[in-house]
């Protein structure tokens, strides 16, 4: 019999085929039993009428439970009435193995019981939904960067030096007597590949040793890093604006159902058109003063203050311009506002806040040296980096996308927790 | 001026036109310069002649130093003699940054002088072609899995326990006094996200403590991790075949120009089409033997034994049914033949040896059990990964991918470490 995955099966009505998943949920009417069965793509009424299958079948299908693996043979049925507008009218039934007493029920239950049983509850649906628009979204930011020429090329994940300081770094015993740190950061070598390649770009999982407990932190995350040769920083953000869009797009084309599930309002995901608009930081303190948010002029934008500044737009927002001094070494200062950086954060709409930073980096061998000693940096650890400014130094720009925040927003979850399968943070390793 | 990347230069013919990149090299005969120059899209060779720029732009690309960073505008002809069959004829040239003493000229280097300028060697021609074909590898075999409808599902870095014995793992400090361990493959958490969504596939980097210092091993390298619930070992067999044989004909489709710069003989490569031969364990000994290499039967295949095997064929090879006591505690043992594991190995041709390994998992509670107490590891460790037997178990299989190792294969290199921009060796940890 032809083995069919449900997300297809609309291509199969009237024919008999067979499924093969587990027994979601399930309901009795005497002479019928519905089964609802999951198979990872999709979810599936089976209706099981007691005069259509031998005696022992139908008893089976009484006491089936929860999470029980189980593979169904039957016709395939239009009905606009069942989810997803299709039902199967079971002949056979094959119990795989029997779950006896699957932890997670329909009923409550707290977060910490959900996370530590998280191999168990990614087979719920809204997670498997949230699994699904991740995949779109890395997905649509590969083939954003792969159509546009970008070079994919991975930076190391064992580092020997600091990218932004080094409190936040967790440290990894390199053999013997040497001690490399997990990355933060692939921008400073994919300054280098873009050097090589001309417009590069790096995916892959980031590491931030911070002991904040917040909705928007996890320690391990995963971040895509496009770097440019001969960019400036209009051409950064226009990037950053063409890749948003097209990700928000691809994922209210491909997967409409998955945004349903998760009751996720997609009249806010459809204004996120281009241009975004773009408010340089004087701009930005002023409307979070005008707002009465208590905010330090000179400072960095905190999470609450992202947050009202993104309610004020329909779509997410480019602050650019901040305070040199609070931005990293290797930011190129604005020559006409010399205690500026060329930098831009995105913000996501609707109070998310962050989920680009990036700018244009200092091409200047001189300048970059002296903000090296300023920052109290090692020079002997970024010999390597002083060369691309030695060796055919050009203006160039990049930004990192954090792909955990993205989800969050894009689904309008209230916590980064549940947007990747195993979330790691400050108290949770297992499972 | 229109900006225009070397590798679309065909589009523009007759046009003039502005490339931003830096100086290859250069040679002049007097009247004419003639430059190569390079933007990390592709090759052009630039026609300067003396009468047809101002005194002064011909002066200075006269001095103009390997690896000066230039933008040259011209009029694009085309010339079958030229490189990449097109020439630009300068009208302009701006020099944005002089490299003096570039380090890496075209002279012979070691390989460690090399190593460690990294970050400037890969802007070498050969290293970009091998950069691009890693590029194409990677991104066919995204699609491959995304064309079939697998879904990514991200397996995380750190881990709690050991997937495949201690010995091998990085430890990292967890905050204040938890230890975790940087992963050395995805495969028990795959198997959970295939039971919640069908069909998945990790990819990301794995890290490998192993003191070796062969020329196929890097402590952190990439690897794609395929698995599927409701399969055997037959559809996980077909799995790698299809892959291997898609992710090669993309790379002889999309990437001709970078194996001929690496002068490789693409005719080895053509013949790698489905099916590939299968051999038993046991077949695979008497190769061996017959062959006089001293192999120990009953003991795993060594690097030389899998070269030796691989040279067998034109195409790779399926080694299956290992025997159970050398593999891993979760593989399925052979019902038919139980001392023998239903896995399988593939073997790259040319002697390049083993870049899959996988097989079907042990879907049965009380032998998972029975198998993780043999090889004497925490039961309480793998509570997580039982449950998968406890709640609705099915047959399932899957393999792991090397990415570095596909690369220096379908190369034709000598060695991993020009696989990844940035490789990490025992005793290589810079730039």
């Amino acid at each position: 019999m032809t083995h069919v995955y449900i997300d297809r099966i609309g291509e199969f009505v009237g024919q008999t085929v067979t499924i093969k998943g587990w027994l979601h949920n399930r309901r009795s009417s005497g002479k019928i039993h519905f089964l609802v069965v999951r198979d990872g793509t999709g979810f599936l009424q089976v209706v099981m009428g007691k005069n259509d299958v031998p005696e022992e079948t139908f008893k089976a299908a009484d006491h089936l439970s929860q999470e029980s693996s189980i593979i169904v043979t039957g016709t395939v049925r239009e009905d606009q009435r069942a989810k997803g507008g299709y039902e199967l009218t079971a002949h056979a039934l094959e119990v795989v193995s029997t779950a006896t007493d699957y932890p997670i029920t329909p009923k409550e239950h707290g977060v910490d019981y959900l996370l530590d049983r998280r191999h168990l509850w990614i087979r719920a649906e809204r997670q498997t939904a949230i699994l699904k628009v991740r995949h779109e979204i890395i997905n649509a930011v590969r083939d954003f960067f792969n159509h546009q020429g970008f070079i994919l090329a991975d930076t190391p994940i064992f580092t020997p030096a600091a990218c932004e300081g080094t409190t936040t770094l967790f440290p990894v015993q390199y053999f013997e007597d040497e001690t490399a740190f997990l990355t933060q950061s692939g921008q400073l070598y994919n300054e280098a590949n873009a050097m090589a390649l001309g417009r590069v770009y790096a995916f892959g999982p980031t590491f931030r040793a911070e002991k904040s407990k917040t909705r928007r932190h996890l320690t391990e995350f995963w971040m895509v890093e496009p770097e440019m040769a001969y960019a400036d920083l209009n051409d950064v953000i226009a990037l950053a604006e063409g890749l948003v869009s097209s990700v928000v797009a691809r994922v209210l084309d491909k997967r409409a159902t998955e945004l349903k599930v998760l009751e996720r309002d997609t009249s806010k995901l459809e204004t996120v058109t281009t241009p975004f608009p773009r408010l340089h930081y004087d701009e930005a303190a002023k409307i979070l003063l005008d707002k009465g948010v208590p905010f330090q002029v000179g400072g960095d934008l905190g999470g609450t203050d992202e947050t009202v500044l993104s309610q004020q737009f329909d779509r997410p927002v480019c602050v650019t311009h901040y305070p040199a001094a609070i931005k990293a070494f290797y930011m190129k200062p604005d020559p006409n506002q010399p205690d500026r950086a060329l930098c831009v954060d995105v913000l996501a709409p609707e109070g998310y806040g962050e989920i680009i930073g990036g700018g244009q980096r200092l091409d200047d061998y001189d300048l970059l040296l002296q903000r090296i000693k300023e920052h109290q940096l090692p020079p002997e650890a970024f010999e390597w980096y002083l060369d691309l400014r030695r060796y055919g130094s050009v203006p160039h720009g990049g930004f990192g996308m954090g792909i955990e925040r993205c989800v969050t927003w894009i689904c309008g979850l209230e916590h980064v927790r549940e947007t990747i399968p195993y979330p790691r943070m400050l108290y949770r390793l297992y499972p």
